[in-house]
């Protein structure tokens, strides 16, 4: 992988190489996983719970985020994510018969996340699990459990255990009755390896930031709307470039006001009905000076258009993390461990 | 008030310095407007929708994501945020009965949220609208309508409008059978213009921030959450820095990589039940040589330590308000219309 200085990044960059494998294994596994959520359901061809509650912290919300437009567009039900101060301060005693609540955590430890799933059970709601540990304190608590089987991961920046997830989400949907058309998996680990191939893209894109820029919008609108906000997370944590994800239809009016001469536009379409909204977007970012970096079919970083709408999350991701790796580098900073941070699992 | 530069921002000044008379009016007549609420619900003492999702953009989103917290205080049900794409893009048919949805826009035209909420009143949910205008198409859609009353608003940052929109939900908790004691309405009048009575606490804070300075983040967690965006948002709008808001515990970890030396960032707490949460973050930002602002019963910002958790998102939203003008009027911005931006209240 080109960009590199010594050993720095060798680690995230190892890890970022196995999401083709670790991905086509979740996905040839999906239909038992689909049986096990549609078991814990108790029901036939189509489980409908009558809510949905998804509870996740950093990298794993941002999949929630994700999960949020899938579990609807299979439900066509309004999906909400959990506050867990509500259940861990404010001492919230839900009332949540008939409901499906979906804890997250690549760990399956933080004590959070285990605590606020483990209530809601009690609170009657049927649970599922996405974590990479079948073995972990939050697979325990649950009544089926999605292992995203993704390995252990020691880079700072989560990257195969977050994709990884992603694609829990939408095994998810399937299990809940969604239109699996919108999830052509074979498609995936072609789509993946190719991206991961080529990170030139990446590196010239990040050669193309000022090397004293800031800030940082990472913008999509609809099912890459959590995808934009990993790929913030990623560029903050990674880089220290204080990077905003946000939707399009939010970004366009008041806080466009932020975008100048040079700011980076991260934007990110798989060319989906919400489209030209990105591009709209994009189009009023680059009147005001703004310098835009488009990931999507035809942007400056392509991803291959064959996923659509359902599974490009992924691939604008592990563009994310190339771009974020990139800029971590030519700024001497090593992403598998920066700015002192540690792997945290435990968060309180 | 300080900090003025001719005519510039006295137009905003002037609809800040209405909150309270504002807020009393709408405080005054929360029986009324409860009523209203459990009318349309057609229930007894307690209504109790099966789920609840709240339809907003903008600062109107930052006022649901205070209202995501108090109804499910009030409800025990976990309380979604529309993703309006799903209904206006992917053309999702929710099947909502038994569900309560909110829609929330200021000028209550705001063609994707009137369309929204009314796709959920025919998929079933009852509907109620949060909105400045009794006669607009979203009140007309609504089988009941809390309209805040706030007046028209002329300067491009919004602000009565917003924190009527904070106290709408309060209401609408109450309505839905909330604890009454969590909103000491009787204390909101005096709190809010002891606040604008003074903004040299803000000035000061402004000037201690640098004139180079291109970001900020504003963080809370729990109640004050929606509190802590709209500061952001608030900031970004009227200033151009790139402001982002997040929660505690979600930034603690791998974003607070971000914090640099004089980065500022502003916390909000009321001393409730997350006050530990919001100081560990503090600490942790200051060992990392971030430039702490305070807004709370102690802080560099102070608010009144009366309104407890329930209503200071009120006060600390004023205290941001008072921030965001004085920093741009420091730099020689009109915080009227800043930017070439105008007052957008038709987003599609």
């Amino acid at each position: 992988m080109s960009g590199d200085t010594g050993q720095a990044g060798m680690l995230m960059a190892s890890e970022m190489a196995e999401q083709p494998r670790v991905l086509a294994a979740l996905a040839a596994r999906r239909a038992e996983l689909s049986a096990e959520v549609r078991g814990a359901l108790g029901e036939g061809d189509a489980p409908a719970p009558v809510g949905i509650v998804l509870v996740a912290r950093g990298s794993s919300d941002n999949a929630a985020v994700f999960g949020r437009y899938v579990l609807e567009l299979a439900t066509r039900r309004p999906v909400a994510l959990a506050a867990p101060s509500l259940v861990t301060r404010y001492g919230v005693d839900d009332r949540l018969d008939g409901w499906l609540a979906v804890g997250v955590s690549q760990s399956g430890k933080t004590p959070e996340i285990v605590t606020v799933l483990e209530r809601y059970g009690a609170a009657g709601a049927t649970t599922v699990a996405i974590t990479n540990d079948r073995d972990s304190p939050l697979a325990a608590t649950a009544k089926a459990t999605i292992d995203t089987a993704a390995g252990a991961e020691r880079a700072v920046p989560a990257t195969k255990t977050v994709t990884s997830q992603f694609a829990a989400f939408a095994i998810l949907a399937e299990a809940l009755g969604g239109d699996t058309t919108l999830f052509p998996w074979d498609a995936l680990p072609d789509a993946t390896a190719e991206i991961l191939a080529d990170d030139e893209p990446a590196v010239a894109a990040a050669a193309s930031i000022g090397s004293d820029t800031t800030g940082l919008v990472a913008i999509a609108r609809g099912l890459l709307l959590g995808a934009a906000l990993e790929a913030a997370l990623k560029v903050k944590e990674t880089t220290g470039i204080l990077a905003e994800g946000a939707s399009a239809a939010d970004f366009l009016h008041g806080p466009i006001a932020v975008v100048r001469r040079g700011l980076p536009v991260l934007t990110l379409s798989a060319g989906g009905p919400t489209a030209a909204d990105v591009t709209e977007f994009a189009d009023a970012a680059r009147a005001r000076g703004g310098h835009v970096l488009a990931i999507g079919p035809s942007g400056e970083l392509p991803i291959p258009a064959a996923l659509g709408d359902g599974l490009s999350s992924i691939t604008a991701i592990i563009r994310a993390q190339q771009l974020a790796r990139a800029i971590s580098l030519q700024r001497g900073i090593d992403p598998d461990a920066p700015f002192g941070l540690s792997k945290v699992t435990e968060t309180h």
